[in-house]
């Protein structure tokens, strides 16, 4: 695949993935994690990319306390190609520090905003969209984002109502956006699967670096201004600094809301590769296969009776007997026992836990 | 109190809890544990009595391979006092090899049998029993056997069906029994609660030695002959190889089938003492206190939305979200997560486990 020289790869790994609580941690958040297979998902995020995007045009924005995780992860990344944030502020900070880097770099340079936790079972077919974006990004001078063809009428994820095709007549994959969409009721949700306009919003973004500079400039400049000033302070010794001064400053925004939903015109890639951003534990039904009970695991797990559960074992066995629909997630230290539908408000639970000073060990 | 000197006490330390699993593990039967409180069930057992039956006339019959841990939580007990069994072979030969070790030091002696397993709430009242029917086991020369009065329609309980006082007019609690009676159904078993004549079966008895040992002979010759052969070894260098024997020719049965229910005369003390032999996990609900949602637990705990369930925590925390009626064991190295209905099948969660090599480990 043509490596293109001016292709950035920027990974977002500010995540806290509470939802993976108890595999996930404060200390060691999801994309850390090997929540499938035998490499952590920011590995496979770095690995899968390699064919278009070499190790050293990539960079991944993270939180500070996570360095020491993501040089061990990934040793090959070099120290400046860490950013690290002093606290979250929501993905439009987070791409806003990127950008600012990479303009010192390669103002002209094409950058493509990944986030660490997805799961893409067809790489190539991905990689290609991933290569089509970066050319429409360059010729076009718009802001891309890729879109997934849905599956079901998932209610978890938002979406993208798409309109004409860029070129006339011609068959390609890629539509001018009409509007991004609020995750839908069950109801709108069918509708929008019915109605084939309709993509998930996948969090993925390519776009030159002056493209969504200026996007920034025009529509956020509670951000812009901070990173414009903050911009001097690179490669300085008083860059670290900066950084925090300039996230105090910023509000806490996503890109979608702060930029991408004002913005005139936006390009959505209609992508099937087998995306996933597996946003809980029962996504990982959809990589796994069943028992004879509708029962998935990983780990030892022994079970009597028990039906449509969801187990994760990790140092030692889950015994299931006469229970379902259930998610049990065992670590050393911590078991959760859920309801299979209650996966969204493990927080809650977390939120209970920080009440207790003496369970603020297991958080 | 009066310790009377003649006044021996055999635990039947054998079973092998498989219900108690996971904290259960064939290297560590209930008894050996500390299901509540900081004692474990062995060492209640034989505090409990202390004020009547000093150390020194304790004896324990259990399995050879728990030596050890027979030796460790009760280290005042001289070797001598622990009997090993190669094998079991249910209560009668257990309660056997105890008579003929007794019937060498004290033929006149009265001895008390009682299981490790059990818990007692009003101690003072249980001794107070003990007595009595430790008196009426010498004056009368009977076999007699503890009852409990039940406190509900207990199905997992035998019963005893008792008939007149041992003394007519008097105000005894100790009545001759009528009947034994197999684990009922439940309209069974609210018949005998409405009736007032049933007691559930502790499987506790107090009898003199050689009142046992002629019963033994009469109705049990299969396992008298065997233990009468092996008599002649006590004391000397074959001991350990003449039980082996006499286990190898004996036949598996209860003294409640193989004795009790064969003897002419028994008699039943009608006991109130908040006696429960706490036969499974579900048993710890009468013991802890439950919170709002009705849920009881040991250990570190956190739940949402979580009713009526039971958790037990070593090493580490159990979260529950929005689950109910369910029990969560968890060890260092294991979790066992079933319907509060099920606990009495949790041997089916181990032949599924011996099945498995790898999941050997953990029975």
């Amino acid at each position: 695949m043509d490596k293109s020289k001016n292709l950035y790869a920027v990974i977002m790994a500010g995540g806290v993935g509470e939802r993976f609580w108890p595999q996930s941690r404060q200390h060691i958040p999801k994309q850390f994690l090997k929540i499938l297979g035998s490499r952590t998902l920011i590995q496979k995020t770095v690995e899968r990319i390699a064919p278009l995007i070499p190790m050293e045009r990539v960079w991944v924005v993270s939180n500070q306390k996570h360095e020491s995780l993501i040089r061990s992860q990934l040793p090959k990344l070099k120290k400046n190609q860490i950013l690290l944030e002093p606290f979250g502020k929501n993905t439009a900070p987070c791409i806003g520090l990127a950008v600012a880097f990479l303009n010192k770099i390669d103002p002209e340079g094409i950058m493509v905003v990944l986030p660490a936790d997805h799961l893409i079972r067809d790489e190539k077919e991905f990689l290609k969209m991933l290569k089509a974006a970066a050319d429409i990004a360059d010729q076009e001078e718009s802001l891309v984002t890729l879109g997934i063809k849905p599956e079901e009428p998932e209610t978890g994820y938002g979406y993208i109502h798409f309109g004409k095709p860029i070129k006339k007549g011609a068959n390609t994959p890629f539509f001018h956006v009409q509007k991004f969409v609020e995750k839908p009721t069950l109801q709108k949700a069918k509708a929008y699967l019915k109605d084939g306009h309709y993509l998930w919003n996948s969090g993925m973004f390519v776009w030159r670096v002056k493209t969504i500079l200026k996007a920034f400039q025009e529509h956020l400049p509670q951000v812009y201004e901070p990173l414009e000033e903050f911009k001097k302070a690179i490669g300085t010794r008083g860059e670290k600094k900066a950084i925090l001064k300039m996230y105090e400053a910023v509000p806490k925004v996503s890109i979608d809301y702060g930029v991408m939903e004002k913005a005139a015109s936006i390009l959505v890639g209609s992508g099937d590769f087998g995306w996933d951003d597996l946003g809980a534990w029962p996504g990982l039904e959809r990589h796994l296969k069943k028992d004879n009970q509708g029962n998935v695991a990983r780990g030892a797990f022994v079970s009597v009776d028990a039906d449509n559960s969801i187990v994760l074992s990790q140092d030692g066995i889950v015994a299931l007997l006469g229970v379902k629909n259930l998610v049990v997630v065992k670590t050393k230290d911590a078991v959760l026992v859920m309801g299979k539908d209650r996966a969204q408000d493990v927080k809650a639970v977390l939120e209970k836990m920080k009440g207790c000073a003496e369970y603020k060990k297991y958080l």
